[in-house]
Parts: C-alpha cells; sequence; structure tokens
C-alpha cells in the first residue's frame, strides 16, 4: 500500500484511503514503541533536515524523536540560525538543501501556503509540513484522530467538537478536514469572535457559542490552545473572562450528563482555555496524544520514504 | 552495584557509597576515552534529552559527547529554541517529553530547586541535573572529586580551600557537600560579602577571608568564576580590585611555603579571579578537569540508565 | 597520499598538490553520493565539533551532511547558545573543548585570522576554516574548483572573473589563492570602491570595472553575494544602481559573443547581483556547487583526519 501523494502538505490533499493507511501503519510503529528497543531500520540510508521557522519544543522533539527511531540521519535547523536574514528566498534556502542529496524536508513556517509552495516547485522531494501559518497542521490531526480511535475503536459517526480559537488554529483547520474525511461529526465551540464566518457552509460544520451545550453534544472535545501569540487584535477581554465563559472545567463536565474524552494538542496555558483538574483528569486522553505523535510521524515519514 | 537515587538532582541526596560507585565506574570510563575507538555501546538503546534553560558551552557539548560514547540517541534542546514564550509549565514540557518515550532527561535551569521539583513529580524516570540556579550542580563537584582523587590519590583527609563567589555558586554548594562526605577538609575563601553567613555551623566549613592564608592552609585550591552575570546587586568594587584581593596570580603561589593543585570549574575570566600564570601553569589541572567531566558523566548516566 | 598539512585554514597554506588530492579525492566520495546508500564509515570513530559564531543555513548543512556521510559523530555549537557572553576566551573555549577528546573544530568566526590563531596555539588537532571575517573560506573555493573542472575538465589556462564585492569577500580572496596555484587566469570585476587598491600587484590578478568586458573576456564568471551585512560604509548607491551596472541578467550574456559558466557561492540576492534569469539559467551551475560542496568537504575532513 502507498500514499497517493509525495508530499505531506494538508490534510485537505490527502484521500481517506492515505488517512487509513497513515493510521494503520501508525499502529505498527506504536508497538515498536511499546519494545524496550524501540528502533527499526526502516529510514536507515534516508536523510532528513528539519526546518523550523517557528519556535516548537514539542513537534520538533517528536519529529526527531521518530526519525531517530527509524533510523533516520537528521539534521535541525531553526530560524534564528538560518540565513532569513540575508535575505535568501525560501525556496533557494530548500532548493540548495535538497541539492545537498537531502531525502526530505519537515519544515514550520509562519506563512501560511509555504509548505504548499515548496511542493509545487520541488515536485520530486518530500516535503513534511510541521505547521504553516494558520493554515494547515496535519501531522497533528493524524495524531488526534489516531488518539479517538485508540480511544472510541472509530471516528465514524462520533461527535467530535473543537474548542476555542478556531479563526487562528491550524490544528482545527487540519482536524475538520481529517474527521469530516473520516465520517465524523464536527462542531466548533467558542466565542464569535474566534470563530470564522461562514464556516458550517464553508466545511460542513456545525457551530455553536455556548459550552456547555457544545460539551453536552459531543464524544470528545478537542481544547484548543488559546493563541495570544497569532492574535494582532483583541478578539476577547481577558483571560479570566474567556476562562469564565469556554474554559473546559471541572465544574462544567460535573453538570453533564456524560462523559467525554478530553484532549488537547498542546502546549496547555493551564487555567485559560481548561483548568488543571481537567487536563490531568481522569477523561483526559492529552499525554496519550503526546505518546502518539512519535508513532503516527514515524509512520508518515516511513510512507512518504517509500519509492512510489 | 546500583545508586541509591533514581535521579541525580544534588550530591546533597547521594550517599558515600553513591559517590563512590561514580568515581569508580568513571576510572573505567577514563580508559575508553584513551583508546583509539572511544564508544561503547552501553546505551544503545536510551534516548536522552538535553533541556538546557541557560546557556552553556561545555557543559552541554561534555554531556553530549558522554551521551554519544555511550551509543544513546541525543536530542538537544536550548532556551531560545522552547516553549518557554508560549507560557507552558516546566512540568507540563517535561511531562510530555517523557509522554515520547524519552528514557532521561538532562536539565540546565536558571530556577534553584527545579531539578528537584521535576523528581518528585517524575519518580520514574531519570532527570540529570546540569545546574539549577545558585543550588546544585553536581556532575561538576563529581568530576572536581575525581580530578583530585586521581592527583592526589584520595580525598580522605585533603584540605580543599574554594576560592570566590561562594554566595552564587552552585559549583561551591555541591562541591562541600561531596568533599565533607568524602571526608575531606572544606574551606571557603573570599571576600565577606560573597560568603553566606552562618555556612561554617550550616556546612561545617572554615571560611578565611584572606587569600594567602587560605592558600597557605590547603592542598588543593578550587577557584571559582566571578559570576558577574548572576550578581543583582555590586558586591565587590571593581574586578580590578577583585583580582587585587583575591585573584590567584604566580606572585601568591611563590608566596607559599609549598606546592598546592589548581583547580577551576570554567569558563575563566583571566585576570579577575585567576590569573594567565597560573592557569596555564604547572599546577593547574583545569584541563584534566574538562577531560574527566567526559568520563564522569558517561559513569552517571550509565549508573543512572541501568535497572534498579 | 597525504596533506602537507593538519589544518585547514586557508588555501595560502596548501600547496597545488595538496589541492589536487582534495579534488581527487572530492571525485571518488562525489560518486559515494550517487549511490543510494550514500554513507561510508571512514570517520567512524571521529568525533567533530562545529562551531559557528556566525549564522549560515548551507555551510553549516553541508559540513554535517559530509560528517554524518563519513560515519563521524557531530556535536553543533552556534553563537547564541555559547559561552561567548561570560567573557571566555575563543582560544579556552576551543581547548576545552579539544580536552574533551575531540578530533576536529570546524569553526566559522566573524574574526579574520580566528582560525590561525587556534592553529597555531593548537598544533595537535585539526581546525576546519568554515570562514573567518573577510579572510578565507578554503572549502567554498575548492568546492568552486571542483565544479569548474568538472564542467570544463581542467582549471590550467582557464580564465575566469570574480564578480562583485571583492573587498569584504573571504569567497573571493580564497578563490584568488587556488586558482592562480592551479594554473588558472583570474580578473576581478566590480565597481572600484568594491575592489581593494594594489590587488593586481599584490595577487596577480586582472582588474575590470566594466562587467560587460569581463564577462566577454573569461570561461567562468563566479558572481559573489553583496555582503550587505558585512559593509560599513554605504560603498554604492542603491541595490537597483548595483543591478543595473554589475547585475549579470540575461541581457547582458546575450549581449556575448560565447557562452560562459555561471558560478555563485550563495546565498543569492535576486534582482541584485545576479537575475533569476541567468541563476536558474542553462549556463548557470550553482546548484552543481552546492552538490559538490558536500563532496569537497567529505575528502578534506576525510584527509584531514587521516594519520600524517
Amino acid at each position: 500500500m502507498q500514499l497517493s501523494t509525495k508530499h505531506l502538505i494538508g490534510i485537505k490533499e490527502l484521500s481517506k484511503e492515505d488517512i487509513s493507511l497513515i493510521l494503520t501503519t501508525a499502529t505498527q510503529f506504536k508497538e515498536v514503541l511499546q519494545r524496550p528497543v524501540k528502533k527499526v531500520p526502516s529510514l536507515r540510508d534516508v536523510t532528513i533536515v528539519n526546518l523550523f521557522y517557528e519556535n516548537s519544543t514539542r513537534t520538533r522533539i517528536s519529529f526527531e524523536l521518530a526519525q531517530k527511531r527509524l533510523g533516520a540521519d537528521t539534521i535541525n535547523f531553526s530560524a534564528s540560525a538560518s540565513s532569513v536574514s540575508k535575505g535568501e528566498t525560501l525556496l533557494d534556502t530548500v532548493h540548495n538543501i535538497l541539492s545537498m542529496k537531502v531525502d526530505m524536508v519537515v519544515m514550520r513556517h509562519q506563512a501560511s501556503g509555504a509548505a504548499h509552495f515548496l511542493s509545487q516547485h520541488l515536485p520530486n522531494t518530500a516535503i513534511v509540513n510541521a505547521g504553516d501559518g494558520t493554515n494547515e497542521h496535519p501531522t497533528q490531526a493524524l495524531l488526534d484522530a489516531f488518539s479517538i480511535q485508540e480511544k472510541l475503536g472509530t471516528l465514524q459517526g462520533k461527535k467530535i467538537v473543537l474548542v476555542g480559537d478556531i479563526m487562528h488554529s491550524r490544528v482545527a483547520l487540519s482536524n475538520i478536514y481529517l474527521l469530516k474525511k473520516m465520517g465524523a461529526d464536527v462542531m466548533v465551540a467558542g466565542p464569535p469572535t474566534l470563530i470564522p464566518k461562514y464556516i458550517e457552509q464553508a466545511l460542513g460544520v456545525q457551530v455553536c457559542y455556548n459550552l456547555q451545550e457544545a460539551l453536552q453534544w459531543c464524544d470528545v472535545a478537542n481544547v484548543l490552545r488559546i493563541q495570544l501569540e497569532r492574535q494582532k487584535k483583541v478578539l476577547f477581554s481577558t483571560l479570566r473572562e474567556y476562562n469564565l465563559s469556554y474554559g473546559v472545567t471541572q465544574k462544567v463536565l460535573n453538570s453533564l450528563q456524560k462523559e467525554i474524552v478530553i484532549m488537547h494538542p498542546g502546549p496547555i496555558n493551564r487555567g485559560v482555555e481548561i483548568n488543571s483538574d481537567v487536563a490531568d483528569g481522569p477523561y483526559s486522553i492529552i499525554l496519550n496524544q503526546v505518546e502518539n505523535g512519535v508513532a503516527v510521524r514515524m509512520a508518515a515519514l516511513y510512507l512518504l520514504a517509500s519509492p512510489q
């Protein structure tokens, strides 16, 4: 089985079969990660450059771990140490890296569309999008889907609500694309200022401005970070007020007539979009998401490195 | 033989047997480092993340070398590229890293107690303190002890003076704990403003405000860095005046009726706490300390990775 | 065959035989890089520290790739994370790194002569200059020479013009030394303010202030970056005016009665010293230079690591 694409730019470009293949392959790699020896030599002769133009602890470490456990050679580059300031174009930078016989580039970039742009100009090399602006973060959506499937057995027919800052979130967009393709029902919930207009029609999701109603509806709540650093304007009054209206607290969960699964892509702003009693509580699968991230990234890298 | 602890947080928590075990094991690894092939596969399936929230050339390189020579997989993370600015807590960051099935975290942090805090919340994983605020720097004290033992045969009964900025020095505190446990006599020497009050009673060391007297008393002088970047207030008038009163110079050494061993944990401020003629002179074992650091860190990592 | 030197500080110190040996060895490594498995275990037990006090995407990645493909262990250190701010001298930093039993140091530094200084004080360890101030960048000149030889068969008797900012360019100086030693004819072309006085007599090159005349004369044009970040004073009016007078454009190339080879060390300022139609055009070997850089650096590191 092979992916229908040479790149992993966004969930939007993947078929349902691609997604299933990645998730199935990830199941096998998750088994590898339970062993004392967590390494397989699948990518022994593959060289991967991690090009991070935005900071990220967890995503960069997760990708690097996935690469090392597949036996790949990895080279890291972060923006502060790059030649960005020297005025070279992004395309030149990546073109040059690939000329050095690098097999794959994993890139995080602040510009939406950066990964897509590269893939158009570099058709023969695998470009993996590790987050581009407010567009997509495909491996996050894949690990979220893997974690839901692991917990609930399937995505088909499950009700998932994405809570919070939908407007600025690449995690939300990638999740919506993926969950819809896999047959889940998707709702977005949050203050009107943080939810794009016309999102129902555009993406086929429900919208709810009341947290409790949204949680009562769903099987799974994926609570997004308040991306303070990405908001140009003040879109809600204070973090304290945000927490009072849209923060997921144990008190809100207790008021529901059901149990729901709690997810968060991290990093968590404790006491803002989620309280510690929930994040660390029995319904949270937040650390499972982190663990699954390595397996899902191993699967994606492995499939992209295979000849097509 | 095994350590009595899963972590290496401070010398304070180590028993005399733990210290002896690390030093003995380091002797074996030092032999490995003399060979043309300096690598052993002891930690071949172990993954270690180096999490440095403070800059450090030598300590980070020394740990990374130790890890690579044990065959471990290493991942580096420094503060500037971390998600610190995104507001995640330290505990969340480390918890997430460990969820990715990382076996060990080596951490340097500006907050005293940071490593201890982590070890309390993450009891099952090895946390190695590579320096926390003004508290402890255990591997530095271990390599200092190894270097003294190598030079003088034993620590028992030897007279060691720590010279300089005792107040702000985690190296001083770790050295005092270790040397006392191993039966050495310890003196601290420096200007009254840089020596904590009641240190005699609290830690069982002698205090001396006169450099020449201190040097005349000792077998070994461990000259500490003036930690300019860590001093909130001006605690002495000028660097030139500090050098005149407490700088270890060849002239001072010549005035003694004996030979003493000269140590320094680095990085050296030449012409401030120590002059070049002494640092590069025949009694200096400063570069031996650096060399021994790799062997001592190999020993500590090896012992912590062994099942207990 | 062996190099006559333990270090690679500058082309100035290499003999013609040294240069030929590196280029011949690079040919063999280039063959390795065409294979599916691009690694050889030549430096399996060698540890190399890359010490970059100036940012560089391509040079650092190229060196790291070369090292990994030779099987060496690599440790990276960049200035922002170094102890520079702690006031340690460069010599102490490198001395300490070497005390840890590191076999080789690859260094980029903003100060001209930094690598030479180290090699004088550390005669027994290989120091590789990856660019020092406005002095030399020897591996760049070697990869440029390799690329010309690959394209034209030989350097002997070929006419090469270096275009642009000769004054501030370590690439220019290393190229001039190398090309003259290998029997090429060398011209420098650019505005008078960017060409050092007396360079004809000092280095035996021709000088031309007219771009079209220079291009008409040459077989190869190596177009240098306008090093905006390295110019203390404004040495030409605007980038637009520079491009009009000295930018290599397709229009200028079309006006020649011949075909010439186009080179650029990167990173390119498109629309300043070179236009995109030329950089991406049929006579450009710019990406070949990048590819050859890995093979040439493998050759240099391999030869320096061999016992002499």
